[in-house]
């Protein structure tokens, strides 16, 4: 009748796998959220309801439970990397698959000065990710970053803008300039030290944001990609998805009160989203790392 | 020295239009969400800073308002295309508009067995959504239903699939099946009924969940998607991302009560994830349809 | 040293028992969310450590389970006070019980103009409640409704209100009344009809709410307090928390489109916060009812 | 007919308020969410909808950003004071106030080893919050923390707890102990320093946490806020929710791998829910300190 299976992917999301680190009295915690998903010719399973090419969900959740006794003690795109081969290299039928882990960090409780050997606090600062795409050809890594609230108070405008019959905005030559920034990077190389790397771009990201003067928040973003790529030549594009989180100066002055840019509402919604993609130009090819990445694609 | 702005878009997300239809006593209430991004060649914006060619997210904003005066009184299938078509049409350097809909249903409350004229309860059933994007040469419509959660206590059973040395899942002749469904489907002819037709999915997706005899989500999904196309000619594809929800049987027969498959526990994380295209063979290209959709692409 | 154990209480929280009715092919499903909280003499376990006199909240949540099949069947109240004179009856020390329970409503999916026999859409219009408390001599019954949204899109003013060197609000004679409503009720007497009561208390409200003509959001939550108590004998008080869910008139007149009282903006935050009682001169005394009760106590 | 209005209060809830300070080029940033509520005899506003009593919300609203200039620029717990002293004062009929404001702390982003002058990023590890009630007669100061998410991997047992016939958890003699700490202690001195209290009686939970070997959520709870007494005499009590969020132990041994306290997962429902107070015995009694206040009361 002219209608069949399209793409299609099937796996366990969100495994709150928590590894703790026990080899002497000074524990470590890696808190981790894991989603797995497999791809392949699952036409049977789809259209007749035959599940002999079907490894259950269940059996994956199950899998990278006892894969994180060896594998989640280091940076988390080895962890994803020795998943997603696993599965595509001992499943019959797993033509290509995805792991995508989520770490929450935590730092030692100060106890007289010095970090506790296994008392620990949950860092909510941002959340730290990859995505990694294996198939048996090929493997992309995409790590990044999510929930990074930054603000600066100065050093921010927007002015010379297009108008047409619905402008109202006026121009601003001193805001709050502020996001929720997700920013997802794709390395052209499996080598690097993944968590160097992945502290160091963080830090030439927020370190770029802050010095940075801005003429919009597009403008503050490639400068941050742009920083990022000329100091890793491992990383071949980077990607934001950045909420201009606005700020609107308040009119005290009706109440005999001076602003002077001191008073704000933060206001919610709608906000304005960016999208923006800084890339290396003689980067390999992104073969399928973006493929259903939630955001920008 | 290589490196340049890959793809972006920007706009304003989120607007919360309320749009009350009054020109009787029987008033009838729109409740929207409406996200706007355009795209084109913004590249001064982000490398040097020129906002020149920048309509602002905030110029974006007025306009959905504007609009929904004369707009948003329809399907918002029609919204969409008239505010993406502006954009394209009216905008300078706007090369391509994507806006996206979701609306929140209100039904009538009901006073001595009538509707009453002006007053609401909101339905939280589900949330129907449209994704429109246009470019100078094409459009395209993809609509959708969000948050439907859907559940049948017999007729599914999980049997017959793949076994590793990670396996420990007991086949299952009668289980529980639920899911929380998004489902996107997208529109080959714009000359539809879209308040009709998008009714009509619903509920040839409803009642496919419901009459259908379940091996497997995939399973179900599969038949659901083949009822839309069969019905619908209008349609080209659906796409499906679908939580297994879990309901574990608790075993209470530690306690002396028989179980009968009558007390289970409703998981939260983790769950099974399937995303499932089912399409018709002879659709049209479905161009830039899917580009950033949120989910499956 | 003159430090001391103050109030306390502990108990499982959110137990999500799900509760299918098969007696018959015509099944049911009862979709619920059970917590429940000990008090009682527990100093030991806080201050020294010992537990000797502490059912694990593992346990707690094995009896909820374990009752959900005999009780779960019916209205929630029943459950509620069936799990909560256990623990009091039942378990050594304790002195007061607290079972607090949401239900969520499901409809049967309509296929060829009959609700199906076993597969069920979730409606999210709203969640019923309840909160009991039992001691060794007493109960107390708290039933409610949340997240109830309604709106009115004329029939409401808010004028005449005192003002100051802070005013600024204009006053309204016709604007959009909207809330998220939380309403509890505490029952007089135990012997009621809990399923038929509970929905003539929601339609009272919603009744109430669509043909009072609103001088201000409290001028309305009275009425429909007032109505409750009314009809229902039953009812010793209810008690609101409304977030006026404000709904902005947008100036879209700069765009020479006029409004007329048809396009406005849904604003998240700020919001105004009515908690109001309407209660019986007569009613027996609360006693440990609304002891921390989410909300206004 | 024997109705009448019961207790009520009302308000703007959720403000937000940022207050840069930017006297010298090192700015800062205070991010804050202030609640306002008004008590006194509202009963005309209830009954008759005569507003001629009623502050609107919208105008406590405006006195929140226009205290913010110069109220906004210390502790939290001054601003309140000032807020709810001026409704009290100044307003007439207001009986009685209560302000509620909480506040995310940022800090500032290193840039070559120093934090920069005015960009900042938000840490995400708590809440700091106070409560300040105030009437004609009397002030009462709840400060707190909330979302403060806190593990220890040893140093943790549950034994010797009550069992019954529902009863089929383990003893553990060495388990994970984690939180959500949500804690707000009353002060009996409103002449403390704000800001070095709040930050020593946080470090004083933190490090009781990690140095108390626990044998129940319940004893650590004791010992944290007994700590907070012992070393701050102008605490009158603290009270403590704190859901146990339970890791359970995965059984990798199916798979051939030893766990040996190493792997885990992280439940999400139920969860444990302890709900405790620690109090002075010579304490002031608390009078209206923690009416309504979400939670223990």
């Amino acid at each position: 009748m002219g209608i069949s299976l399209g793409t299609n992917q099937y796996g366990k999301a969100e495994n709150r796998v928590v590894r703790v680190v026990r080899d002497t009295a000074r524990h470590e915690i890696r808190d981790l959220n894991v989603s797995t998903s497999l791809r392949g010719d699952f036409t049977d399973a789809h259209v007749g309801g035959d599940q002999g090419a079907v490894l259950p969900t269940d059996t994956q959740k199950n899998t990278a439970f006892a894969y994180a006794k060896d594998h989640a003690t280091g940076p988390i795109e080895d962890y994803a990397l020795a998943l997603a081969n696993h599965f595509v290299a001992d499943v019959g039928g797993v033509s290509s698959a995805r792991v995508a882990i989520e770490e929450y960090a935590w730092r030692r409780i100060d106890v007289g000065g010095r970090g506790h050997d296994h008392s620990f606090v949950r860092s909510g600062e941002s959340v730290r990710s990859t995505i990694v795409t294996v198939d048996e050809a090929d493997s992309w890594v995409v790590s990044g970053v999510s929930g990074l609230v930054i603000a600066k108070t100065t050093g921010s405008e927007f002015r010379g803008f297009m108008t047409d019959e619905y402008t109202t905005l006026a121009e601003a030559d001193d805001r709050i300039l502020a996001t929720s920034l997700v920013a997802r990077w794709r390395y052209a190389d499996a080598s690097v030290d993944w968590d160097a790397t992945h502290a160091g771009v963080v830090d030439a990201l927020l370190e770029t944001f802050a010095t940075k003067h801005s003429l919009a928040l597009q403008h503050s973003l490639y400068a941050m990609g742009e920083a990022v790529l000329e100091r890793y030549p491992a990383v071949a594009e980077i990607r934001f998805s950045a909420p201009n989180k606005h700020h609107f100066a308040v009119d005290v002055e009706r109440f005999g009160v001076q602003n002077n840019g001191e008073v704000f509402i933060a206001a919610d919604r709608p906000y304005g989203l960016i999208e923006a993609t800084v890339q290396r130009d003689d980067a390999p090819d992104a073969g399928d790392a973006w493929r259903a990445v939630p955001g920008f694609c």
